[in-house]
Formats: structure tokens, sequence, C-alpha cells
């Protein structure tokens, strides 16, 4: 079933491995070879992984070079992460209330401490 | 296999229903059948659906209330907006750096334009 380009993106991000690997291309660029090397896994297994980040476009593989580095195109991520935003601004809104309510309580138990 | 829980996160994620589920959460509490009612979907397909976003710890159930609401658990995407965060600003550097080319060139297209 092909999937919708944001959908695409978070389950590209839904394995450690992958995650890994842009870990590791945000330092730069890198070889299949050098992407490979941290993992414990066959060079088939990280080519497979590589072409889930491609599909969904973040990371791109130069066709030039002989080494044919990959690069991370960090601003793929940037749909996902801006679907995120209203949920970021309600759990911040959350933490706001929980403030007041801390700041509040402590306002009266100090109030509570004065009348003793 | 058992995943990781951002990769839980992030797979949780990967599909429209449930990114709509979450949509509709964000302005308050329902019930399984009005999460429903905008999907052509059976009930059990949407509560397959609520499970696989209550695993990722995106949504809970109310286990007291008759009509047993589910509501919106926003600070669960948290991790997965953290684990974004260094490839966000790794975009911001390089639109930075595309501004301040474009500001240069024009620098230089006005100077060009001067001296004929």
């Amino acid at each position: 079933m092909a999937l919708d380009p944001l959908s695409t993106t978070f389950a590209a991000l839904a394995d450690p491995t992958r995650r890994a690997i842009l870990g590791r291309l945000i330092s730069g660029e890198a070889s299949v070879t050098e992407l490979a090397a941290p993992f414990d896994m066959s060079l088939p297994a990280v080519t497979k992984h590589l072409k889930v980040l491609q599909r969904a476009g973040l990371i791109s593989q130069s066709r030039e070079a002989q080494w044919r580095p990959c690069r991370l195109e960090a601003h793929a991520m940037r749909q996902a992460a801006d679907w995120m935003e209203p949920y970021r601004k309600q759990w911040e809104r959350r933490l706001d209330r929980l403030d007041d309510y801390l700041r509040e309580t402590q306002k009266s138990a100090r109030r509570v401490r004065k009348k003793k």
C-alpha cells in the first residue's frame, strides 16, 4: 500500500537503525560502507534501510562521486516536525497550568504558616 | 517484534487515520463512537487504531465514566519531538546560509548595476 508522504516519513523513523544512520549523517556525508560499520548487519540489510530513508526523502545518495556518498536531507523532517507543533503547544500549556497550580499551592501554604 | 518506545511512537504516527484521531482529541475528550463517526470504517477497525495509539502512550481511555472517553496524552510526543530537534537546527542553519548567500548575491548585483 502506498503511504502518504507524512506516513512514509514517520514509518522510516520508526526504526532504531535508521535513526542511528540519520544520527551519523548529521555530522556529514558518508559512504554505505562507513554507515554499515557500527552495525552488526550485512551490507544488503543496511542498503535496505538506506532505501527506506531515501524513499522518505530523508537522505540522498550522490550519483557522481565514485564512493556515492549519502547525505542527510533534514528539511524532509520539517513536515513531520510541523505536524507535531500543535501537540507541543498543548503539552506546554498543560505544563504552564501545572506550574500556576503549584505556585498557588505554595502561596496558600505560606499564608497558612504565617497565620499559625 | 517489540519496538523501542521511540519506534513505537513513530510507527503509531505513520497512519493518516491515527493522526486524524489525535487531531480530533486535541480539542477535547471523545468517545470511541464519536471518534469513529468521521471515518468510513467499522467500529472494530477504529478500536484497533485506538489500541495502537494507547500502546504508544499517545492516548488514554478512562475506565471510570460509562462512555469511557479517550483523551490525548500529548507529552508522549515530546520524546519524538526532542529527537527531531538537532535535525530542525540543521535545516535552519542551512536556510540561514542560503539567506546569507542570497543577500551577498543581491549586494554584488547592486554593485555591478552602480558601476554601469
